[in-house]
């Protein structure tokens, strides 16, 4: 703290990423990243990339990155966003359109940046319990709102909703607008951007970093009505005019280019996770029902912080959360198979585990 | 507009950058960037960097950067800041520093996205004329306020003001933040990089875009005393964790690693722009004293607009402001001398230019 500072940011509490240790040999499990890496493309567009162009600015609109997503998506380059890496993309969605009047809707367990960016942009926001079962059940949604965002799937939990439902949330909220955050939906949930063409209160956001291994070069996107992304852009251009730069667009476009790849790595990751649940249940974990690249698992018998200690001890990083309601779970994110059977190996060689 | 947008952006007007028009044979003075490549170790480490490593997220501390950068400057690593280009560091900047209850002073002419800024985050803004012939005046400074920001060299004007009068105003001013933007001071001059250990209110922000020929990747800094940076690194990691991507991180680090070929193209500059202000002055233009990449340039008998548009016909792009004092005023970025020749020669075959 300091005299300094503006007032507004005195009492602000940061977002914590997990922990990115510069140690060899660590199995890295905790901050979801994809195990394969990024399409084989990617390595060509950068390599033929004339570095000689980064002297020049970037284009401002990433018009050639909205034309690959307008082609993949079926959507219109006026109904896409693109920024760097979908944190900001949300940071600026908060800005843009859920800074109102009313208070803003989001699960009470949800991505824990959503809060942080509340508390930066002072907006009054009311948080609605999960299930008991750990699902966001968008009926209880149906509230007066000045907007409403969660994510799908659902972190850290990993559960989906159907899109039925979100069709109806959509119907039943007309005045405001629904955000809904797809950082994971590649790995097995629906996307709601089949809606975005229906409803012009739908803002989807999605990244690169997880599903088209592209963290380590920060792209994020959006998805809505032309007026929604309108609000995007004037937001972004008042705020970084070039956010994401030449090297970036450029993977990105080559990543976009490769869908047999991309399916391929989908389907790797999907596998790995359907046998890495069955092994967590057989040794006493209760994993929720995941679409994501990451499972979330309670253990009968020991604590998430125990779990996570032991873990880190023997080398392998995973995600533990110590928000009350969900302190004894591990957030395990989906590595290779090699990286998951270590992964289960070591659980084997703890003394309170059964298998 | 749109019942959508959150009510404080409905009247936002964004920064407006030069145009980027992807035309082939265009000579490109509008938009600052630095005729010469990157080092050529930039492409070395571009070439060399392992493309799978970019299914992870990048350092979120960029702390290789931030020592290279300590390194080059002097300074400690917790006085140090980067972001997504320049852009970004000042925007966090008047989030984190410049929301103050008194008024935030700027000059009346300077970098047009600070009123952007102003307007985002609806700070009260107090604005200094310059003087008669363009010049920042800083003793206009010494008066109640929450801050205070200019560019040295200031933009559009290019005028720099000297080391010794900042730091009167900075003694001037104990109680409040003094940010100096310095976008261009490699082209000519002091680094107020050189006060930062004696004045804990002193920030300075610098960019890759220009001297260093890396506009494409997006990599701004500041320095500053560490209370300063940790204010910037509180609403950063409120903001995006990873503003700074891998590939622009490697590049900044190579280009830092070449101060021989750094020198060599800023020597370029300053030698191309003596002759093309000497050659300008014999066409009839006043040109601005300049430290920058650019000059600031009026003809006695041609309006900004006219001489703008001749240009433009004849495939040279300049940048013109509307604004009020400067309309005749055209921005020339200094390009390579055969380009700087080309524009000369250009205005030789206006009509009403003498010479």
């Amino acid at each position: 703290m300091s005299k300094y500072w503006s007032p507004s940011i005195q009492s602000l509490v940061p977002y914590t990423p997990g922990e990115q240790p510069q140690v060899e040999g660590l199995i890295k499990l905790n901050t979801n990243e994809n195990p394969y890496p990024p399409a084989p493309g990617v390595a060509r567009a950068l390599r033929d990339f004339e570095t000689d162009r980064l002297r020049l600015y970037p284009d401002p609109e990433s018009a050639q990155l909205k034309q690959a997503l307008a082609r993949n998506t079926g959507l219109e380059c006026d109904q896409i966003f693109v920024g760097n890496g979908s944190d900001e993309v949300l940071a600026l969605t908060f800005m843009a359109l859920l800074r109102q009047d009313k208070p803003l809707l989001l699960p009470e367990t949800t991505y824990s940046f959503y809060n942080v960016y509340i508390d930066l942009y002072g907006i009054q926001a009311r948080h609605v319990p999960l299930t008991d079962d750990f699902r966001i059940d968008l009926s209880q949604y149906r509230q007066p709102n000045g907007g409403i965002i969660f994510a799908n799937p659902n972190a850290p939990t990993g559960i989906s909703v159907p899109l039925d439902d979100i069709r109806s949330l959509l119907e039943s909220t007309p005045d405001s607008v629904v955000v809904v955050d797809e950082a994971y939906v590649d790995f097995g949930a629906e996307s709601a951007t089949a809606l975005v063409n229906e409803y012009p209160n739908l803002l989807v956001t999605q990244t690169f970093s997880k599903s088209r291994s592209l963290a380590g070069l920060r792209i994020g996107c959006a998805f809505g009505h032309k007026d929604l992304i309108e609000a995007l852009e004037r937001v972004k251009n008042s705020f970084n005019s070039y956010p994401l730069d030449m090297l970036a667009e450029a993977a990105a476009i080559a990543s976009l280019e490769d869908e047999a790849y991309f399916n391929d790595c989908i389907e790797r990751v999907i596998a790995t996770r359907q046998w890495t649940t069955e092994a967590l249940n057989r040794l006493g974990f209760e994993v929720l029902p995941s679409h994501t690249n990451f499972v979330f698992a309670a253990h009968a018998n020991l604590t998430g912080a125990e779990l996570m200690a032991y873990l880190r001890e023997n080398k392998i990083l995973v995600r533990h959360f110590t928000k009350p309601g969900i302190e004894n779970h591990l957030r395990i994110s989906i590595g290779t198979d090699a990286e998951m059977r270590a992964l289960i190996d070591c659980l084997k060689q703890h003394p309170q585990m059964a298998d």
